[in-house]
C-alpha cells in the first residue's frame, strides 16, 4: 500500500485508531483457524457509518482489499487477510441503539458482543435464540456476516431467521437500506438474506435490526448415554417423530466423552458410544410433558443411563460436558480443526460412522460431537500443522468427509461458512450453476472484488477423488 | 414470434398442451390485478423439468419472454405479459413427490395446489402455517415465487421461512439445486431467499422441498368489537407487550365491518370502528391460558363486545366475517383494487387513520381490513377502472398510502408482491442504491431479460408528490 494512501486512510480514523506496527498488522493477521496467515497493510476502527463510508471510498479508488473483523472467531479462514489491504474493526462501533418493545426489535451496531444482546433483551422478558458457542466473545456483526447457529437451531433457526434490517455500505461507498421491523416485506429480492452471510464478500454491514422472541418461561436438561451410536441417532429420530422439537439436542461420541472425562473427571461413562444433551423450553406444562415424553423414549430406544435435571445448576452441571468438549479436545494434540459438515437429520448416524471409518482409513484421531437435532456435527480433528505428511492426511480426510456428506444431501459447512479455508469445496455442494450465479452476484454488487477477497470463491476446485452416486 | 419458432416450442410439450387461439390466449392475457391486460404468443404446460429447459433454451436464443403462471391469483400485475411471449403453465406439474417425515419436510411440484399440502400434512399430524388467503386455489409455485404471506404471519413467519431448497431453470436452461433438507446451511450466498420472491424474473422454479412443523394440538377462537379505532390498535400492541405471540391477529375497519354485514346478515355491530379476530393455537393449556389473558385484556382496553368459541363450528362461524371481507367489499364497486402496505406494528392505528383521510382527500371509498398483527394492511379501493377520473385519483391515493407506509418504516408490499403495477413505487422503499444492486442481480443472472420482463423494475420511477420527513 503506497504511504499516501495508508495516510489517507489514517486521517479517517485518528491516528490513535489506526494500527500499522507489524506487532499490531500481526494480530489481525489470522482468527481461530488453523493453518490460515497473511498480514493486512493497515488496521482500522472507525467509528460512525460516515468514517466507514470513507474508508470504502478511498479502498475503491485505489481497488485496496477490504476485510471487516469482528472478534475473529471465524472457524473457516474468513476473516483472515489474503492480499494485505485494510482490517476494519467494529470495537468503536459497539452500541446497542434500540430496543423496540412493540414491534419486538433490537436495533444494534455490528461491533456489540453477541451475548450483551441477550442479557439486555432477557432484562425485558425477550429473547435471541441464535447462540453460537462463542457467543460470549464474537460480535454480531460477524453472526450476521456468518449466519452463525448455534446449539437452538433445530427449534428457532439461525441468525438469518432473526434479521430485519441491514444498513451495508456498498463497494462503491453508497448507503444500502434493506427490510425493516416488518413482519412481512417483499419489495423487490430479498437483500436482507443475501447481505446475511456473504461473508463481508459484498458490503459492510453498519447497522442491524434484529427481531426477538418473548422469551421462555422455563427449561428442562436431560443427559443420556448410550452403549450404541446407532441408539442414539434412533432416539433423535423418534423424538421428531413424535412431533416433538427440543430447543437443544446435543451430540458426543465416545472420543469426545473420552476426553472430557479425561480433562474434567466428572464421572461420564467412556465406555459409552454416544451421549445426548436434550433441552426443551416454553410453558412449564409443555416442557414438562415433553420432557417426560423424551425421558421414557430414551429408555426405550435402550439408554444405558438417564439424568434429569430438577434445578438450573443441575441442568448447567449436566450441560457443562457439551460446552467443554472443543476445550478438552483441544489439550489433546498441538492443532484442533474443527469441522462441521451438515447433513439432514435422518443421516446422522451414517454419517457419525463414517467420520469413524475416515478416521482409521487415514490414521488419523477425529473425535465428534455437535447438534444432532439439525444434523450439524463438528468431527474436530486432532493433529499437528508442524507435521506436513499428517497435514496432507487431514486435508484428504476433510475431502472425504465433505463428499461422504453431499452424497447423503448434506452441505460443507453448517454455520461456520466458506471462508479461504472450503471455498476449493463449494462447488461440490453448489454446482458449477451454483457457483457461476454467485459469481454473478459477486461482480455485481462488488466489480473490483475489493470486499474481502478470496473468500467463497476459490482459483480453483479441488479434485473429487470419489465421488458418491447415492 | 416467428411461426418458425412457435412450431419449436409447440414440439416440445406437443400440440395438446400448447394454446395458441386468440380466445385461449385471451384467458391468461390477465391476472387477479385490475387494468392490466396483455396477450402472449403462446400458452405451454411442459410436463417435466427437461421440457421447461427446453423451452428456456429456445426462448433464449430467440430473446422471447417467458411469464411463469400458477393460478394467476396474482393482485399486483406479476403474472400478466408486457410483449408477447411464452406463459408456462404448471398444471401438468402438480404432484407431491415426497413427504419425509424424519426430516419434516415435503417436496413438490410448483403446479400443487397450497391447500392440498396442507391437507396431505394434517393427515400425518404435520402442519405448513403459510396460509394465503387464495390458497385453495393459488399454486404453491405461485406462493413461493411471490413470498406469499397469510393470516398466520406473526407468529409463523411467511413462505420463504419454510422454502429449504428449490430446483430452479436458470435463463440459460441450465438447472440450479439451492439449498436442502438441511436446518443449517452456509455454503455460500442464499440463493434460495433470492429465489423466494423474486417474480418469476430471475429463473424458473421447477422443483420446492419446504419445512414443516409438528401441527399445533389445539386452537382457540376470540372476535372483539371497538367503538374506537385506537383502543383496537392499542389492544394488538398490548398483547405483544404480554408477551403473547397470538397465531392470528386480524383486523377489520367500520366500511368492512358494514359491507360484510350487509352482505351476510350476521348481526355485526355496523357503529362499530373496529373489529378484531384473534387465534391461538398450540398445547390446550397454553392456548387456554392464553386466550383468557387476551380476553381480559381487551375488555380492560375498551371493548364494546367479545365472543370466545367454545367449538370448532363456533370459531369458523366467528371467522366468517373475516374471511368473506373481500367478497363483501367487492359487491359494492365494479372494480375491486386490494393494496397491502405495511408498517410495523406499532404504527397500525395512524396508517388506518391515515387511509381514511386520504379516501376523504381523493373523494374515494376505501375499506380497510388486514393482518393488525404483523402491520400488514389491505386498504381496498372500490372504484370502477372504466372511469378514467376516478382512476386518476386512485392512483393519487394509492401513492399517498405508499409514501405515508414507507414514512412510518412500512413498505409498499407485504405480500403481494411488486409485479408491473407496484414498479414505479419499488424506488421509494428500497432507494437507488436498492434499485441498482437488485437490477445488478437481475442483469448477472438474467442478461436477456427474458424472464418476466416489466416486472419490479420500471422504466421510470413515479415521481413523489409530498415526502414525508419523519
Amino acid at each position: 500500500m503506497e504511504e499516501q494512501v495508508k495516510e489517507q486512510l489514517i486521517a479517517i480514523t485518528g491516528s490513535a485508531y489506526a494500527k500499522t506496527s507489524t506487532a499490531q498488522l500481526l494480530a489481525y493477521s489470522y482468527d481461530a483457524t488453523a493453518n490460515f496467515q497473511a498480514l493486512p497493510d493497515i488496521v482500522l476502527s472507525p467509528s460512525s457509518i460516515e468514517e466507514v463510508q470513507e474508508i470504502v471510498r478511498v479502498c475503491s479508488a485505489h481497488r485496496i482489499p477490504i476485510v471487516s473483523r469482528g472478534s475473529g472467531t471465524n472457524l473457516a479462514a474468513g476473516t483472515t487477510p489474503t492480499s494485505g489491504g485494510v482490517v476494519i474493526l467494529f470495537n468503536r462501533m459497539n452500541q446497542i441503539l434500540e430496543l423496540d418493545e412493540e414491534n419486538l426489535t433490537i436495533t444494534v451496531q455490528p461491533g456489540v458482543i453477541t451475548q450483551e444482546i441477550n442479557e439486555r433483551v432477557a432484562e425485558r422478558g425477550l429473547f435471541y435464540p441464535p447462540d453460537p458457542s462463542s457467543m460470549s466473545i464474537s460480535t454480531i456483526g460477524g453472526n450476521v456476516s456468518e449466519n452463525s447457529g448455534g446449539l437452538r437451531g433445530l427449534k428457532y433457526g439461525v441468525t438469518r431467521d432473526y434479521v430485519k434490517s441491514l444498513t451495508v455500505v456498498l463497494p462503491s461507498g453508497e448507503l444500502l437500506e434493506t427490510g425493516g421491523k416488518l413482519a412481512k416485506d417483499v419489495a423487490g429480492y430479498d437483500l436482507t438474506s443475501l447481505f446475511v452471510g456473504s461473508e463481508g464478500t459484498l458490503g459492510i454491514i453498519v447497522e442491524i435490526t434484529l427481531g426477538l422472541l418473548p422469551a421462555p418461561i422455563t427449561k428442562k436438561t436431560l443427559v443420556v448415554f448410550y452403549d450404541k451410536l446407532e441408539r442414539a441417532a434412533e432416539t433423535v429420530s423418534s423424538i421428531i417423530a413424535a412431533k416433538i422439537v427440543p430447543a437443544t439436542l446435543e451430540f458426543m461420541d465416545q472420543g469426545t466423552i473420552t476426553a472430557v472425562e479425561e480433562f474434567m473427571q466428572i464421572g461420564l461413562p467412556t465406555n459409552c458410544e454416544a451421549m445426548l444433551l436434550i433441552e426443551q423450553d416454553g410453558d412449564p406444562e409443555v416442557v414438562e410433558r415433553d420432557m417426560e415424553f423424551v425421558h421414557t423414549l430414551c429408555m426405550k430406544q435402550g439408554a444405558i443411563s438417564t439424568q434429569l435435571a430438577q434445578t438450573k445448576e443441575e441442568a448447567d452441571r449436566l450441560s457443562v460436558a457439551r460446552r467443554v468438549a472443543l476445550s478438552a479436545l483441544a489439550r489433546k494434540r498441538p492443532t484442533t480443526i474443527l469441522e462441521d459438515a451438515t447433513v439432514p437429520r435422518s443421516e446422522i448416524a451414517k454419517m457419525v460412522k463414517a467420520i469413524q471409518e475416515i478416521a482409521v482409513k487415514h490414521n488419523l484421531l477425529i473425535c465428534t460431537f455437535g447438534h444432532a437435532g439439525d444434523g450439524n456435527l463438528h468431527p474436530t480433528i486432532l493433529t499437528d500443522t508442524r507435521d506436513e505428511e499428517e497435514m496432507a492426511r487431514v486435508e484428504m480426510a476433510f475431502a472425504d468427509i465433505f463428499d461422504y456428506a453431499i452424497s447423503l444431501g448434506g452441505t460443507i459447512t453448517g454455520e461456520h461458512g466458506v471462508g479461504e479455508m472450503k471455498a476449493p469445496y463449494l462447488e461440490w455442494k453448489i454446482g458449477k450453476a451454483g457457483i457461476a450465479t454467485m459469481k454473478g452476484i459477486k461482480q455485481a454488487i462488488d466489480p473490483l472484488n475489493i470486499m474481502n477477497p478470496g473468500k467463497i470463491f476459490a482459483k480453483s476446485t479441488k479434485k473429487r477423488v470419489v465421488v458418491h452416486n447415492e
